[in-house]
């Protein structure tokens, strides 16, 4: 099985944990990458998750066996920040240079298009793609990263638009499952906390959809509740799913409890009911008593207080691996649009 | 003829265009660079410019060709800007990085020279020496760069000191010029916008003054005429130009067109006077229907509507041509005053 | 003896100003570095200050005659910066690209513990450390860069830490003395200025206790004398030291004068009593007069005033050499944590 130790594993054990693409020979050695943007959840299908995957698990042993990689000496990424979220903007960074390519920074994009000077998201993107050979995008509205996709001749990596995608967090998600628990088929995942606003979640439940029996638990508070167009999504795949207000009973079923963050700024004034959401589903040493040995808590961080510290030092904490896995998903991403299979 | 398709050119080609450098001995490869640093277009005489722009297109075939070049493999350029202007920095970097170079960068240089600190730019230049092979400087106050460039044992670039000199933009200008229509003498230039406040449209005009035959067309709102010195400057200089409110008539007429932005903040609260300046002279399909087949429309970007959209998807829209042409001028200085001809 | 002049010194030299490591062997070459992390001057004994000074001087040699060098290729340091210190910053990255290393920056570290997110130093230390192979940070609290070092398991150096330690800092003037003055022992030192709140004074002082017959003048305003914790640790060190409000005798008795500034924001309203304390101590031209021929003036700066500027030709003024001494002391320090002696 998959270790938590961080053994590296065997080509069986992969296959076991993400299958097999059937499309195999699309994507072998050579080929060139399906997709030439990366720009919502909605592009992928079970085999090129299952081939990217594996791209990514090739991506561990890179960065630990080959300092100094050249795979993409020569080639230049734009960061092209509309908001600050340097967690997201460090990984693309670092996964870059991880693999010998160079980086341009801008954390400061709005400025690009100050009311001052007005210019167009597309005059920006006509201009950065002039300077370099992949755009990552972080923009405050949503559907700013197809904008930019649609201009640009080079390739356009989509690090969260707002209240719409983030794809790279899902894919480093399902990835983090297959690499935790060893299999996507047939597993248990419950989510936890704010679902309603969580790109995180919606994301998660709708590429877990693709897998076979599996089933997912919604946990969180009214306020925050799952919405409907998920819910009817899963109905029309078959997925079971089920609401719960158990927290216990469903970490005691669950391959998975991925937690995550109430989100403050979403109550506005009602200050009241964000403090009585927040407190209500804690995963602390009573959740993790119930939990199965094989399993694992994830989050998509940062984390406030919903999951106590003291959950940390448990090998079923795996929400700092998630992060990690983040780097391995974003260097295959890189490696496939530059470059290919 | 040049290639609006960003086909390669012979070196026939370029020398018709740009001519020959008369001393080209002084030019020739392995020699030192004649500048010691770039800090205004007073520096360059016809000659000079002949042979940076024939460094510039060798850039071009360095850029589409040879990925990883380490032309200046560990050299290390220092961006110091004390206000951001993100399009020049990157465009720097991006220079720096396609030839093997490394980049500190700071966009928050004022920090150094806060009130509390008060340090002067001379010893933040004594520093910075020492950390880096070169400085391209953006600073607020005109002359900040010379007083750099004097203090210094490094060369120094300037990027644009407050309303003073923008020497990297200018010969981007020329070039484009040169590689669109095939020529620099006997060529004519409409200049279009803001010809008072534009340090664009000062320092192009003061460099065409170099060519033979070169005939430059004023059209501005009468708030934002060329100013006088520039008008006697070319006099002087025996060049043909005309002011003129009819742009029809100009764009037919022209080899270049080359509209600039209506700078709002020069208004103060004078919006009304803004409002009509900005809405006098739009560049459109109408201007485009009257424009000679071989002539292009050009803009230092970003612009805001002084440009229509519909016009982009001409072949004669050479804006974003000329922002790509900055590379290669700006990986043509840094070479030269790195590592010399 | 060392030269002011920059000219490279022999080995029996080096041995003269920094002495011999007597625990030689321990720092022979390819031996792992006897700190994991580097967070206080209190870290270093005489006998590695010794070793590291020496390795300092061999990065002098590399940045002056191997641009490229590869010592630190395929290695990754992120710059985690809580508030802005672009000096400092710029120092360590171009330390770690001088070595052929590659650099992740952030100078708004904030931003990951923003009142609203509330994420913990610890969590986004696990996150970076997923990213990089060592951080360097500067936090506004006293203590931050402890408690990152206690939760990375990847080197952490310690950039500055609010009102407490800048271990590199403290180095870097330690070797400059050495460099300057061709010896540690015997010394006649004057601090001279804020020595109340300057960490920089504080941490020299210290460290200057390792060294055998050294002398300590402090002069400085009645409003921000040296404070009585570090003359007691002298005294117990049995290091002579005298408070004199003398300047000029101080001047005409030391090998070092190290000048430092008031710093304004410690005065708080009291603006008057910090005008009165700024203008009481100035290095100028009269105290140049007074000083040894082989005798220094130091400054950590920023300067504003308490160095005249026309104190800056004259080969004592070492200030500008000093700066440059942090490079290569920061070049040692990643070298030693990562790769090791």
């Amino acid at each position: 099985l998959f270790g938590k130790n961080g053994i590296c594993c065997h080509a069986l054990e992969t296959e076991k944990a993400f299958g097999t693409a059937e499309k195999a020979i699309e994507f072998s050695k050579g080929n060139k990458f399906q997709l030439d943007d990366i720009l919502d959840a909605q592009q992928f299908d079970r085999d090129i998750l299952t081939a990217i995957f594996q791209v990514a698990h090739d991506m561990e042993g890179i960065e630990k066996n080959s300092p100094g990689s050249q795979i993409l000496k020569g080639y230049l990424m734009a960061t092209l920040f509309y908001e600050p979220s340097t967690r997201t903007r460090l990984s693309f960074e670092s996964a870059m240079k991880r693999l010998g390519g160079e980086v341009l920074t801008t954390e400061n994009a709005r400025e690009f298009s100050s009311a001052a000077k007005g210019e167009t998201l597309e005059d920006t993107i006509r201009t950065i793609e002039g300077y370099s050979d992949i755009i990552v995008i972080r923009h405050f509205e949503s559907g700013a990263a197809r904008r930019a996709a649609s201009t640009a001749g080079i390739p356009v990596i989509n690090a969260g638009d707002g209240p719409g995608q983030h794809p790279s967090q899902a894919l480093l998600d399902v990835y983090t499952i297959g690499r935790e628990i060893g299999q996507l088929d047939g597993i248990k995942v419950g989510l936890v906390g704010d679902l309603a606003n969580g790109r995180t979640v919606r994301s998660l439940a709708y590429l877990l959809s693709k897998y076979k029996n599996v089933k997912l638990y919604f946990v969180s508070p009214d306020v925050v509740r799952m919405k409907d167009d998920i819910k009817d999504y899963l109905t029309s795949k078959g997925v079971e799913w089920e609401e719960t207000a158990d927290l216990m009973e469903v970490a005691s079923e669950c391959d998975v409890v991925y937690q995550t963050r109430i989100q403050k700024e979403r109550f506005g004034e009602r200050i009241d009911l964000y403090e009585q959401a927040r407190g209500k589903y804690i995963v602390d040493k009573n959740v993790l008593a119930v939990m199965q040995k094989h399993a694992v808590v994830m989050h998509p961080l940062p984390r406030l207080d919903e999951i106590t510290v003291d959950v940390d030092s448990d090998p079923r904490a795996a929400y700092f691996r998630q992060a990690k896995n983040g780097l391995y998903i974003r260097m295959a991403l890189l490696k496939l649009l530059l470059v290919g299979w």
